[in-house]
């Protein structure tokens, strides 16, 4: 009988057991899942507080955050179970001095869980006891939320049972609250990572439209000497980037086109306007003028700072593989890639395009012109892209 | 009797019950403790499979990612526990055709665990039967890893009980290879970002790069025409800024000025060279050449598409607050707080340098100079920034 007694003693209390411990392990799986799913911190915290109370059985859970105001008032942020006004007038804060010490206070001042038993009679949560008796609180407890370096808040749990949180259930509750600050963590975060990429969004956007005007500033002047080739920079350099992409360069040597490219004629300021814009054939001693105007490029460049070798591919834009170009006469590889494929766009884009002493020859002139001289002037590779991206894929030169 | 021993049998049930029950919370607990700290997804796998083989107590668990290869093979990429060698010869696969299918392949194609008891005798189990009953496993669970889209591997965990893997088993396994997927890509989107960071930073380098040496560009075309004046421009705009901040101007408004400060002066590319250095006073005539320097300017860039007001700023740099600037006598308000900045740096670093026609007056005078016309002329905030910088922080001029 007495062997009966005993054991049917143990089983209640195994069967007990059982069932808490099934309990926590639903309410901790519940909390990964909504962990899993959580887009929004107030969303979380509902949700955390939700399971707490309604799979793990407690009476009100709630969260709330340690405020830097001078109150070093604890705000609640979230919360589930019954609370009745509750949270509204007990007014918790986590100073150090002035009212009673709770134990929410304690709990973020020391970053360890504070637990309350038997609220109807201890002294310490005399400040709070009448109401949280009438409301069928008769323990508590209040986990620390950290990040890295310190606690920012506490989860607070309170039960009907005057002797609840043994050290098993606290051992739960403490991971369900490290679960808790990693999913808020990870969605400020989140959150943070959104707005600072929202901000380089802009000062992207803001860059490129400032060096899109600079190099408008630069074309203009430009302009402003050669009126008749108004444009003819921002073309070719949209025909070179497109020759360069279809070749497969890397983007640093695409954008090095594009940046030489929009400002490959600069040397031109210093030629006199009336030889830019001679209607008749140029003289040998003008085309000499002409010819200087990479070198004037060069120099204006040369001590300027850029990202890539700028003032080398104006220098060399008027190169030619078999060492027919100017000002150098340099040869194959001498000519920087770059350089080659700026003159490739340079030619199908100048031919293309009406000028004073001729009128326009036409695209399908311009591509014949660099079929017939590839890999004698021009790089053939360059010229295969060029006669593709035109001949093939219908590239067209944008209006400006 | 028979009442005791249906007790013993209850009490035993309930007990391997309440075993299995902690075993699995302490397992998802090191879990969740995992993900909080992993950093390094190969560590999260290895740690994930340690912990079920070492708190769950199973023989061996590993983790395969589906690759895209031909053979479509799962490629063990972490694991823990009784394997040698296992996993070399096996040769998993997730392809639905040649090879016999088995679990792990199953799983990962239909995204549902796939379970396998009594390796020893079930039929399917034959290709890999030999090697894993050698190794003790007598069942085996496939566990599918997912992402939002799809299947991207499995968690395959293997008993030496040929029974294992009960409803409710496979229920707590399938949440920890959630917990695991979640994991797993939250670190994968973490590093992304990380990826996309760097990029962007040396985007953003590259066009800070592009828009500083293209503003040098149009520096050094000003300078060409003004070369008494060169760096004007620059330690006129680097003063501008300060005072911008000072003044507690939107970073908005300090890119504008930074914008529009840097080309101020770009109209007086159209002013004779012989006027804008002359060494001795100017004419009447000539001083009304000079301030056609503003709307010469305007001109320039008022079609370009910059992301702050450049030409209008421009415009206004030689505006005074009582109406007597040029080119259009505006007053106070009418001029914009962009163009009263400007106005003051510019005056003040003009007067602390050398020029042709007189000797540098030296910040001093030109300090005298803006605080004698404090809101008559110049925009008094801009003045008190001025000098308070100058005077009192100790404020220099940039040497370029």
């Amino acid at each position: 009988m007495e062997d009966k007694k005993n054991l049917e003693a143990e089983l209640k209390k195994t069967g007990k057991n059982l069932k808490t411990k099934d309990r926590a392990l639903k309410a901790l799986v519940k909390c990964n899942k909504a962990l899993v799913n959580a887009s929004e911190e107030s969303d979380l915290l509902n949700k955390i507080c939700q399971i707490i109370v309604e799979t793990a059985g407690y009476r009100l859970a709630w969260v709330g955050y340690a405020e830097k105001d001078e109150k070093k008032s604890v705000r609640p942020v979230g919360q589930a179970g019954y609370e009745d006004g509750y949270l509204e007038k007990v007014n918790v804060t986590w100073a150090k001095t002035g009212k009673p010490q709770g134990p929410i206070g304690k709990a973020i001042r020391t970053g360890k869980p504070s637990i309350m038993k038997n609220i109807g009679s201890v002294p310490l949560y005399a400040p709070w006891r009448e109401e949280a008796v009438k409301r069928g609180y008769a323990s508590s407890i209040a986990l620390p939320l950290k990040d890295k370096r310190k606690t920012f808040g506490a989860l607070n749990i309170y039960a009907q049972d005057p002797d609840a949180f043994d050290s098993g259930e606290v051992n739960l509750l403490k991971e369900l609250a490290d679960v808790l600050a990693y999913g808020i963590i990870s969605l400020r975060v989140l959150s943070a990572q959104k707005q600072s990429e929202k901000e380089t969004k802009s000062t992207l956007k803001k860059l490129r439209g400032a060096l899109g005007g600079t190099i408008q500033v630069v074309e203009s002047i430009v302009e402003e000497k050669d009126p008749y080739t108004a444009g003819h920079q921002r073309r070719s350099t949209d025909l070179a980037r497109s020759i360069a992409k279809e070749m497969g360069l890397s983007s640093d040597q695409i954008d090095a086109i594009r940046m030489a490219g929009s400002i490959h004629d600069i040397g031109k300021i210093s030629i006199p306007t009336e030889v830019l814009s001679k209607p008749t054939p140029l003289t040998d001693a003008e085309f000499e003028l002409i010819k200087k105007h990479p070198h004037v490029g060069y120099d204006i460049l040369k001590n300027i700072d850029f990202p890539w070798r700028v003032a080398e591919i104006v220098l060399q834009h008027h190169e030619k593989l078999n060492g027919s170009g100017y000002p150098r006469g340099l040869k194959n590889g001498q000519i920087l890639i770059e350089a080659r494929v700026l003159g490739v766009a340079d030619v199908v884009e100048a031919m293309s395009s009406h000028r004073p002493y001729r009128p326009a020859r036409g695209k399908k002139k311009a591509l014949e012109e660099i079929k017939k001289n590839k890999g004698t002037l021009f790089e053939p590779q360059a010229v295969d892209a060029c006669v593709k991206l035109i001949a093939e894929k219908g590239y067209k030169f944008k209006q400006y």
